[in-house]
């Protein structure tokens, strides 16, 4: 087993970020102590995928505790400073709901915990939820695999990145990839590059790589081409929050592969964690999603690749939905067929657990 | 109206192309004086868009026709040298149809002028081509827009380029969206920035800035969520090669917005000349998909964006099935539901002519 880049760690009571905006051409590990640079971080993409930006802001959460007892922050004036550095991190990106849930658990902590705890157990608390995240990665992957069993040679799509990058372990559907690949039954990944932002290109296929997973990167727009020439077993990707009935919000472009999927009778399947679910909403329509810059669009690192005055729609997720989904992968087991009814059976059945 | 950029000239016996691989950042025109160089300029991209390399392999076969004559070259070693110069047209790039029957027609003519006529006559012939194409832009353009005929506000998204650059006149699919802003009747058009050679940015974007018309420019995989989010009115794409069925081949990323039209019901129209059209071949199984160059997808200029080890799959178009495709819009009228009766029906009709 190859060991993936970690996307983050926690040293010497600082939090290291492992900068994805430069790869793959550099390692950069950048060092943060205090919650704000983390909030930037989560903003910039410096950290990204739903799961690794939840651990970040549980990190980014230690990191104000620390900066606000340093400062002698007690009582209402730092239970309400604490409040105003949740709403921070939970505002850096509106589309992944792992964020608030992770800060919203935080800081539940926090404001039941005596002060002269608070940062050994918030710490500890943070420390969890990124082992939780490796096992719950373990988990996903093999519910996933669990759904291609006797099958062998096959030929998965994949879209953005949602490997030891997007997350604290193996990944999600990146996971659920790589454990075929250790049970011999892969042929070969298609890697969408997943403009604009290329996390396929760059993330992905540097994982893929490092792990020696056969892979074959294409552009956004062939995937539909794959699908009907090269013999697609299945579509696996990500997600950043899942509404109650099951349509789900991902890195854009999902929705187009959602639906030339069903046009070519390929199953299509989201692996995501418990997290990522809002049971508070009951459809997609309900989710934000975030528009980001012209630039992303416009440039490729210092490189303008369309004229300076052209103005862009730039959303950095879009919706599918839940007719379109075969199955969300879950650590818990496979909801099969999403829609309200059996979404809201696995939601009781993991809450009365 | 604003005068587009023309793709390219004759100038004083050579043949001026821009060399649109420089843009949006330089307008340069690269001069050739020998038929090899014009081949050579084909499959580098320097021209492109089926009906512009049409008439750059025309005027290509003039330069032969100079250089073999200067050579001495005559009768049936003459003869022979010129079908090998088509050939090394036909064959530049393998799926646009207008390549091969332009260099045919230019061939054809070659064989049956008197030696001391050619220079004259093929030039004659090369400019006609051109001008046919002028020509033939302006009735696409006005067929096209009478589909559209009491509608306003019109929200419109094409794909890769067709317009000024692609051909000797308005373009096809640009044409139309063209006469629809002169007409009035334009709201916006979404402008897929067509990966890996950004002919959407670099391109149709800065045709459409030019020319003052209302546009966004996107990412090929947010085509999906802009025709369930942007009310769009209808997709008007080019081809580069059409089958007897009404299969057509053109810029990759096009089958996959075939589909998602379907999916939201959104009319997709092709927009193309007579010359696009291959009688020869029944159905799209049969149009040889141009594979290209790693590079294209992993390199923007001079920056790499993915790992150099990584290897691609990066077919340069794909085939969209007839039964996507609304109508096809030609010089010579409209053919709805294209398929092998209506397409026949249109072959015989010009072939009476």
């Amino acid at each position: 087993m190859t060991q993936f880049l970690q996307s983050l760690k926690w040293e010497n009571e600082n939090l290291l970020i492992l900068d994805q905006t430069m790869l793959p051409h550099k390692i950069v590990y950048r060092k943060y102590f205090h919650y704000k640079q983390v909030v930037m971080a989560i903003q910039k993409l410096i950290v990204r995928g739903a799961p690794a930006i939840g651990v970040a802001a549980s990190y980014g959460m230690v990191l104000a505790v620390k900066s606000f007892l340093k400062e002698g922050l007690s009582g209402e004036v730092l239970k309400k400073a604490l409040k105003e550095a949740a709403a921070c991190f939970i505002n850096a990106r509106p589309t992944a709901v792992n964020l608030s849930w992770s800060v919203n658990q935080m800081l539940e902590l926090c404001l039941v915990i005596p002060e002269k705890q608070m940062y050994k157990k918030t710490l500890e608390y943070a420390v969890h939820m990124q082992q939780q995240d490796q096992s719950i990665c373990k988990k996903i992957a093999m519910h996933g695999a669990g759904l291609f069993v006797n099958k062998k040679n096959l030929h998965i799509l994949t879209h953005c990145n949602t490997g030891a990058l997007a997350t604290s372990g193996v990944g999600t559907a990146l996971g659920i990839i790589t454990e075929l690949f250790n049970r011999d039954q892969l042929n070969c990944v298609y890697i969408d590059e997943t403009r604009p932002i290329l996390q396929g290109s760059r993330l992905t296929a540097s994982e893929l790589i490092a792990a020696n997973i056969p892979c074959k990167l294409i552009c956004d727009n062939m995937a539909a081409l794959v699908m009907k020439s090269k013999e697609i077993d299945a579509i696996i990707v990500g997600a950043d929050r899942i509404a109650k009935n099951g349509d789900t919000a991902n890195k854009i472009g999902t929705y187009a592969l959602a639906i030339a999927a069903s046009y070519h009778r390929i199953p299509f399947y989201v692996a995501a964690p418990f997290s990522t679910f809002d049971f508070n909403i009951s459809s997609g329509d309900y989710i934000i999603i975030e528009e980001r810059s012209d630039d992303e669009i416009k440039k490729i690192g210092t490189e303008w690749i369309a004229p300076a005055e052209i103005s862009t729609f730039n959303p950095a997720f879009d919706i599918t939905p839940y007719h379109l989904i075969t199955a969300i992968i879950t650590e818990s087991g496979v909801i099969y067929h999403p829609n309200i009814e059996t979404v809201t059976t696995y939601e009781n059945a993991l809450i009365k657990k």
